[in-house]
C-alpha cells in the first residue's frame, strides 16, 4: 500500500467515467487517488488505480461497501495512517432507475436512497470528522437534474438525489465557517459514459459536437472547486452540454 | 369495526395534535378517519378515535408500524376491504432532530429517513395504487422548513423532508393526469403542540397574538386542497403565523 | 358612485376573465368590487360592473392606467374616501409576449415591465399605504410560470413575473408582521379566456374534461387566501389542470 | 483608439471594485478590456484603462450611459468596428438600496430596474446580435443575494436582480444551444469595495482572514466560466466567503 505522506482524495462511487475522471484529475494535482466500489468490482478497481499510476499519479484500490458505516469509517481511518490527509473527498454514487410508483418497489426504494443519499451521508460525515480536526478540506458531491427536480417516474432516484442535495446544504452551512468547503454539483444532462454508449444511439456523434458531458470536462469543475480560495467559495453549480435543454 | 359504505381517510401519523386536527376536520366532512400511528401507543389512538366519534364523526384506531411494507399494506387492504375506499390519504409523520453532522449517528439518520421519508413513500405508493384502479383520490404530504433548506445540524431532518418533497412531485406529474390529486403543504414555523409547549416559552402569549401555528388552521387548508376542484389544483402552498420571520 | 361604507376589493387588471372572476367572487363576499382597467377599456368596464350589480353584488368602474403614479394614488384615494377602505387589493396584469432576444425591442421590454411589475408595485404600495394605517389587509398577486422559470423567447415577461414575484416576497416578510397578508398565486397552464380561445384549438374540449384552468376556480382561491386566519398564512400557492405538463 | 484586431471584452459596470477586477482579469488574457460607466466618470474610468495599460493589458475606457438603448448600440457598434469582436460581454451593475415598501418611491424603483435589469436586458441583447452572427461567445451577469430572495425592505432591489436573473436563464435556453454561453453568478456576501469600506466597520479584519469577498476572487470565476469548454457549461454558480452565514 502506498505510504507517501501526500494527502489523499477519496473517490467513493469511481466505477463510472466520471469517478474515474475525478480520480485523475486529482492525482494530476499530487494527490494519491484513493479509489472506492464495491467489493465485486476490486479487479476493475486494480485496473484503473494502475493506469494511473502508469501515467505518474499516485493511486490506490479500496473496495469497500460504502453503504456500510463500519467499512466506511475502516476506509477512512485506513486512508489516514496509511496514505494520508484526506484532503478532498468525492461522493459520486448515483442509481438512476425509472418505474412508475405502483411499479417501484420497496426494496428498490431503499437501495436507492442506500446508495445516493446514506452512502453519501457515511463518506461525508467520516470525512468532515477528520477535516475538523484539521481545519481544513473539500467535500465535493456529485447531483443530477434530479436533485432540483422530481419528475414522473423519479420518485426513489429524485428522492435519493434531494436528500443528498440537502446534506450537502447542511454540511456546507456547518461546516464553511470551519474552513472545510463542501459543494454539490448538478450534473443536468447524459455523460459520456459505457452506461449511456448501452442506451443512448449515436453517442459519437453527439461526442463530435460536444453535445454530451464528457467526464474530463466533469473533473476539471470538481478540481476548480477544490482550488477556490476560501474568500470566494461555491456551493452549487450546475453543468451540461451546449445544446442540452433544460 | 366501522362497516360504513362511506369514503376513508387515511392519516399516518395521527399521534400529534395537527395529524389529530387533520383527522377530526375530514370526518368532518363525513369521511370516516383512518388513524394510524405505532402500535405502543394504540391506547392513545383508541381514544383520538373515541373523541372524534363521540362529536358525531366516523373514526377507527388502526395502530401500524408506517415503515413496515408488509403492515401498511396490510393496513390498506384492511381499510378498503372493511371500511371503504380511500378517498384521502395524509402523510404527517416528521421526526426533527437537530445534530452537528459529526454527532449524527447512522442509526438517527435511518431513521429519521425511514419515518420521514421511506414511511411517506409506503404510505403514498399503496393509497395510488387503490386509487389508481378508481381513478381518483387525494393524497397529501406535511412539509416543512426543511422540505426547501438543508439548515446546518439538520443533515437527516432536511434529507428525509426533501426525500418526502421530491416523492409528492413526481407523484404529481404522475397521478395527476390520472385524476388523483398530489399536495405538499410546507409548514413553516412552530405548531402549536405538546411537544412543542415542552421547549418554547410563552406559548399561550403566541397563541393569544396567533403567531403560533393552530392545528385547526392547518387541517382546513387540507380540507380546502381536498375541495380543490381538478381544473385548479394546488400541488404546493406554505403555511406560516403572520409574525414568522421567513 | 357608490357610497355605502362596506368594504372595498381593488381588482387591478379586470380587464380579462380572470379579472373578472376575481371581482365577481369578492363581490359575493359582500365587498364593493372597484374594477381597474385602461381608460380605453372604460366601456367594458362599465358593463362588468354592471353585471355584477345586477347580481346583487356592488361594483363601480374605475377606469385608470396602472403604470401611472399620480392615477393610482388618485383611485386609492377616491376608493379609500368614496366607497371604502380597501381590504383586498388584488394586482392581476399580466403581458405575456414572445419573442427572441434579438427581436426583443427595448419598448417591448419596457412596456412588459411597467405593465406587470412597475404597475404592480404602483398598486401594492398605495394599498399598503392605507393597510399600513389600519393594521390590517389583504394583497394578492396573479403570477405565472414564468414567475419561476426564464424560458427561451421569454426574457420581457419572465422578468416582469419574476420582479413580481420579488416584491411580493419582499411586501409579505415585511407587512405579514403588521397584520397584511400578502400572497402570490402561481397560474400555470392556459385560462380559458377569450384570448386563449383565439389561439388554442378545443378549449371547448378541454373544459369539458376540466384540462384548462377555468377564471371562477381561480378566483375562489384568491377568497380562500383571503379568509385564511392569521395563525396560517399561505404565501405562495400554484394552480393547474390536473393534466398539465409541468 | 486602441485598433489592435484582438477580441474585446466589454464590462458594463466597471465602476467598482469588482468591475475593475474583472476587467484587469480578461485583460490578462489578452482581450481588450473594454470599460463602461456613466460619463460623468469618464476621468476614473480612463484611469482604470490606463492602469490596465501599464500592466501589459490592453484596455480603452468608453463612457456610456447603459441604460439609453442608442448609446449601448452605437457603443456595441463601435467596440466591433474599432476595437475587435466582442468575445466576452459581462454585465455588473447592481444599486442596491433598501426602502420600507412605503418609502420606496416610483422614481427609485424604476431607477433601479433601469440600472440593474433594463441596461442588463440592452447590453445582453446587443453583444448577442454581435454573438449570433459569429456563432460564438460568453455572456456574463452579475447576480446577488437578492436575485434568489426578496427580503423585507428589498423590493425595488430584488426586483431588479430577479428581472435580471430571468433575463440570463432565457438568454441561455436560447443562445446556448446557438454556442453563446450565458452565465449568472450569485455573489453572496459582502465584497471588499471602497463602497462597503465606508458602511462595514473591520473590513481590514475581515479581508484578513479571507471573511470578505474579494474582487480578484470574483474575477477568477469570469474567466473561468469563459474557458468552460462548451461540452459542460455552467448556467450558475454562487460565491461566498467561507464564514458567510446562508
Amino acid at each position: 500500500m502506498n505510504t507517501t505522506p501526500k494527502s489523499a482524495c477519496l473517490v467513493v462511487g469511481a466505477g463510472d467515467a466520471t469517478g474515474a475522471a475525478i480520480a485523475r484529475a486529482f492525482a494530476r494535482e499530487g494527490l494519491t487517488a484513493c479509489l472506492v466500489r464495491r467489493p465485486r468490482h476490486a479487479k476493475e478497481l486494480e485496473k484503473l488505480a494502475a493506469s494511473i499510476r502508469e501515467t505518474g499519479g499516485a493511486a490506490v484500490a479500496l473496495p469497500a461497501d460504502a453503504r456500510d458505516e463500519d467499512a466506511v469509517a475502516a476506509l477512512v481511518e485506513n486512508i489516514e495512517t496509511e496514505i494520508g490527509p484526506i484532503e478532498v473527498a468525492v461522493f459520486n454514487i448515483g442509481a438512476n432507475v425509472f418505474f412508475p410508483i405502483a411499479e417501484t418497489t420497496a426494496r428498490v426504494y431503499r437501495k436507492v436512497w442506500e446508495m445516493g443519499a446514506y452512502a453519501g451521508f457515511l463518506t461525508g460525515r467520516e470525512a468532515a470528522k477528520r477535516m475538523l480536526t484539521r481545519g481544513r478540506g473539500t467535500i465535493i458531491f456529485t447531483g443530477a437534474t434530479a436533485s432540483l427536480r422530481g419528475g414522473a417516474g423519479f420518485a426513489a432516484f429524485a428522492g435519493a438525489k434531494q436528500a443528498l442535495r440537502a446534506l450537502a446544504q447542511s454540511m456546507a452551512r456547518e461546516l464553511g465557517p470551519k474552513n472545510i468547503h463542501v459543494a454539490h454539483v448538478v450534473i443536468d444532462g447524459a455523460i459520456d459514459t459505457d452506461f449511456i454508449r448501452g442506451i443512448m444511439p449515436d453517442v459519437d456523434g453527439k461526442r463530435a459536437e460536444d453535445a454530451i458531458l464528457s467526464p474530463e470536462a466533469i473533473a476539471e469543475n470538481y478540481v476548480m472547486l477544490h482550488r477556490q480560495p476560501r474568500m470566494a467559495w461555491t456551493h452549487e453549480l450546475d453543468l451540461r452540454p451546449w445544446k442540452e435543454k433544460w
